[in-house]
């Protein structure tokens, strides 16, 4: 297989990722997929760089951000807020991780193993600011859809406060921003089930 | 309204993209939307930019990719071999660009509707080498396909030689691939209706 032949064969099996699917609703109620999701934060990260916690490749944090999700193509979507599925998402993302990039030349799958684990990590200030994306989003189309998944699914508060502890971490501003915007407005109309209004 | 409320509100009115329906069909068959189709060549271009004819700012290339169909969210996306929908869709697609555009901040719209119009222009290297990967991703679908919709919509072989000239621009290397790899086979079954196999 020639180099190019490898690439396009990685290419065509990351089709896959639109046919998985999220716990999130479209403007129009459809249920959002992954390559619909990774499109959108990457749209995100290009529009609200600004406000992240500290000086950011956006380049990195774009590309970390289309590639984040790819691994569910074989691991399937975990919904943040599955505590049990959450506990064997690493082992079954990796084991993804190491199946999907191997279809890549050496020095891409290299590239692309790595740049996924330091998303993993959370670490760098690439990771950080990715993760307030990937959080941001859902909580903007969630609040535009009146809280319909949370209140689906019964979410707790305290999760969604736990999970935003992320975007903290990549963007003060955006967190407390979704604070006030996004999540109060939900915590008013009862939506979430443990109702106490966070000082942010 | 803040800053920060016009950035959320040109997000949330994006996730619109995701509504747009292609002419392109996924490896599952189902239909492909816009917001698919610009994450997928957004990958395509991380993956694929060692080809370029010539240096690329592969950022400004990657966010050229992910906006450069966020006006069919007004204009609706135009086949690429409906020649009549072709020769209005530009004045369509202009209109549609200043209307979201403008949901951003001064300076982000500025820059966004300058990047869209860089794009269409389709003169400068990014420009060339976004086109390449707009002609790629489809041309790979559809041979995966079985060249399902060129069969479908009785698209001529000449048509799609023309659009290709773009990907040439582009990168002659992926031009050379995709014409042996991905057109000359559905030449050979006579799917595309005025089969001769070009000289590349």
């Amino acid at each position: 297989m020639s180099r190019l032949d490898q690439q396009f064969q990685f290419l065509l099996e990351m089709d896959k990722e639109k046919q998985v699917q999220r716990q999130t609703r479209c403007t129009d109620k459809s249920m959002e997929n992954d390559a619909e999701h990774a499109w959108h934060i990457a749209l995100c990260a290009l529009i609200l760089h600004e406000y992240a916690n500290a000086d950011i490749d956006l380049l990195k944090t774009i590309s970390m951000l289309l590639i984040h999700d790819v691994v569910e193509i074989d691991a399937k979507d975990t919904y943040a807020y599955d505590e049990k599925g959450q506990s064997t998402a690493f082992e079954r993302e990796d084991k993804g991780a190491k199946r999907l990039f191997s279809l890549l030349p050496e020095d891409q799958k290299d590239y692309l193993y790595k740049l996924w684990l330091e998303f993993e990590e959370n670490k760098s200030a690439e990771a950080q600011f990715a993760h307030a994306m990937d959080n941001v989003q859902p909580v903007m189309l969630n609040h535009a859809d009146n809280g319909f998944m949370w209140g689906k699914n019964q979410v707790h508060l305290s999760k969604i406060l736990k999970r935003q502890e992320n975007t903290k971490k990549g963007s003060n501003e955006l967190y407390r921003y979704l604070l006030s915007n996004f999540i109060k407005p939900h915590i008013e109309d009862k939506i979430m089930k443990d109702c106490e209004i966070p000082n942010d």
